[in-house]
């Protein structure tokens, strides 16, 4: 997951021959920039068997892939196809993606809150789920052909990515590329969080917040697989029905009431475990939710977010209301203060394998489950990060490689038919696990509406 | 363990009827209060049973006690003689004791620098060992003649201890009560935070600053009892055969080496848990040695402890240096830092029982016991906080509540004697597991050279 792993054809995407088109304008305006040529696409979808041709496969090889242009809203992130079959390093692998999952980090990246990224051009991404096409010297433990689920610091969102081997874990049985795409980045950071830093044992209570986002979920899933463990979830109350099937114990809609109060009401000591996302103020009043010996887990800075763009208000608040802790409180408290982020956890593949075989092992035993909220052609990706943004999933926002049916794109700009050519759009995806999106529809129609609440602080999904 | 359950009687020791006798004086000058009659520690040494005239048991009843008196040097400590037999109220037992361990913390409170201590006049003592020689009503789980070690926020450094029966933990088969006095403490806190807060696991490394101390060598026994784990352990070298004996894998002299350099010449990337019982500076080094997921437990500020009395520059300095963290350099470092203190840890009996329970199997197992420095009468209580401040201990000190031999007494006060009079009472006294004592022989022989040395930072036992 190093910046020296990452594959660096994206690097210097913009000096290579190239097709770009925006990203799916998500405000149903018509977008401003021209619509990607149908040859393009269609190149980009050519097998490397399918150049039989004199040219060598190195200059006919092309693909699609998601480039950050530069810092800002959801049309950002454009769609290129790149030229010229990457090289493999030794220990390296080639992987055709099948799909992509969509984190928090990738929202912050775009607005430049995120220093894990390189400076755009560069594309984004830091899981996917595919198959091996290509196997560099000295790999021993992939062969082509092999499903894989990869998680490397970014780049991941394209057609084509090349990773080292040791960054690509085998997909079991059974599972699609789908939740394939949306495991490793969400669970690996539950895992850890709950079972290394929090170190959970039975009979504890664990205050999970954004219950229904991909980590929220994937938190607790495994936090049931521990023995009387209470879990209390934060989630707006449309999402309680939900998360409570997938065992949160008390669901607590933040929206309209104070979840301290709430959660002192039921547990008067306090919390074991918190999971804080947020950042800001709700770190700190995570610290005082927590009972003696409670450990409380930061592990983003999601207040931050407010809007598609970089709301400098809003990371001004956050920085001001950053948590500091002093040891001697911490000593008289008998508490713990916990920092996480897989995207800077380079180098320390051993941990992360340990771990995921684990979740793996809870997979098969049908423990644990991704949740896929929804899935989205990489066209669709300003949509995917606006439905994540605006905290509208539950579970999993995916990007899906297989390229957009061309009648659904001829539909795009006509506002009109925009209920009903997402209604399509539904009916057309083949994810197994996609979710209803009426809700997202109905945000669609308010955007203005919604632009004026970015200032109010979000406290869902990550 | 709260104030609430602190027996009364000690809080108004001032007010009773009682004869003071200074602790005795560590300096070797002849001592300045008037010696404690012979009569009244012949009255603190009748047993209850003895007092059968028609003066009421409860006012006939007395018993010698160390009270703290005032902040400051080693004889603010002093030996009492309290009459009234203390009334138990609902759960609460008496314990005739029989022996007090001493901790880093009773020192820092003779200074007036740990705050669970209410102020003077008041008894010191978070652990003993005895019998127990009464029980309040509703006490279910403990009888007249158990055998106690027991554990309180203070008040146990007397011949009486009234405590509630919660506080109490029977004593298992073929355990001292120096042993029994000597676990609580040291090794609930060694327990939880490596097993707790820490989540040590096999293969990892654990750096354990003042190794020779009390908690040190508890929590070296207890690394030993997981698979392959590297302990580095800091003690000054003429310490290093014992410790390493313990289990140390890499002892290291920090007055001579520079420890970070040392550590990071063994273990590179550093290491997965560090104890940190000094405070200040020391608190930054161990944060910057901590591996990606690493946790520090900080448990004391022992740097501020230089010399007898309060030494404001080290209080200060260590003010100066109070580790402070912000969580956007804990998410960015994936670590975890954790502040413990026993002391704290009020009404959470629950859990320390649950440490304690598997400390006493492991004790059982025999994985773990104590090792006793060296024991002490209760007149002696300086010479043996001295030792301890000094850092001239392996394992701990122990107050015995047996009565002081008359010619000891005698003995006391005159300096050129001093020497071998120290030694006649090493040989009397009937500790199994003491230690000889020249190096605090040759330690009393120059006072004025260690006092000179006071500002000198101190990173020992604990």
């Amino acid at each position: 997951m190093s910046g020296e792993d990452a594959p660096a054809e994206q690097q210097n995407a913009v000096d290579q021959k190239q097709e770009t088109k925006a990203a799916e304008e998500p405000k149903a305006e018509p977008p401003k920039t021209e619509p990607a040529p149908a040859a393009a696409t269609a190149e980009a979808t050519a097998t490397p068997a399918a150049a039989t041709e004199k040219v060598p496969e190195e200059e006919t090889f092309t693909y699609r892939a998601l480039v950050l242009t530069g810092y800002g809203g959801y049309d950002k992130v454009k769609l290129q196809v790149k030229k010229g079959k990457p090289a493999l390093k030794a220990g390296e692998v080639l992987v055709r993606v099948k799909a992509c999952g969509l984190n928090f980090a990738d929202l912050m990246a775009r607005q430049g809150l995120y220093d894990r990224l390189p400076s755009p051009p560069v594309t984004p991404g830091m899981e996917c789920s595919g198959v091996v096409e290509a196997v560099g010297e000295e790999v021993t433990d992939r062969k082509v052909g092999d499903k894989v689920m990869v998680l490397n610091r970014f780049g991941l969102w394209q057609e084509v990515a090349v990773v080292p081997s040791t960054h690509t874990f085998l997909i079991p049985e059974g599972m699609s590329f789908e939740e394939a795409a949306a495991l490793p980045v969400n669970y690996i950071t539950a895992y850890m969080m709950l079972f290394d830093f929090g170190n959970l044992r039975p009979n504890q209570s664990v205050l999970i917040h954004a219950a229904a986002g991909g980590v929220g979920i994937a938190a607790t899933q495994l936090c049931k697989t521990v023995k009387d463990v209470t879990v209390f979830g934060t989630a707006s109350a449309s999402k309680h029905e939900t998360i409570s099937e997938g065992g949160v114990t008390h669901p607590i809609d933040y929206r309209t009431k104070d979840y301290v109060e709430e959660v002192r009401k039921i547990s008067p000591k306090g919390m074991d475990i918190i999971l804080d996302p947020l950042g800001g103020s709700d770190t700190h009043k995570a610290y005082n939710l927590l009972k003696p010996m409670g450990k409380l887990i930061t592990y983003g800075t999601s207040n931050m977010l407010a809007g598609q763009k970089k709301n400098l208000l809003a990371v001004a608040k956050n920085w001001y209301h950053q948590f500091s802790i002093h040891t001697l409180s911490l000593i008289q408290g008998n508490k713990s203060v916990c920092g996480f982020h897989l995207g800077y956890l380079d180098g320390e593949m051993e941990l992360i394998t340990q771990a995921m075989n684990t979740i793996l092992d809870l997979y098969k035993e049908g423990k644990v489950k991704p949740r896929i909220d929804s899935t989205w052609h990489l066209e669709q990706v300003g949509d995917a990060m606006r439905k994540m943004q605006e905290r509208n999933n539950i579970g999993k926002v995916i990007l899906n490689t297989e390229p957009m049916p061309e009648e659904e794109k001829k539909e795009e700009p006509k506002k009109e038919d925009k209920k009903k050519d997402d209604k399509k759009k539904d009916d057309k995806k083949k994810d197994d696990g996609k979710k209803e999106e009426k809700k997202d529809d109905k945000k669609k129609e308010e955007p203005k509406k919604e632009e004026e609440k970015k200032e109010e602080p979000n406290k869902e999904e990550k």
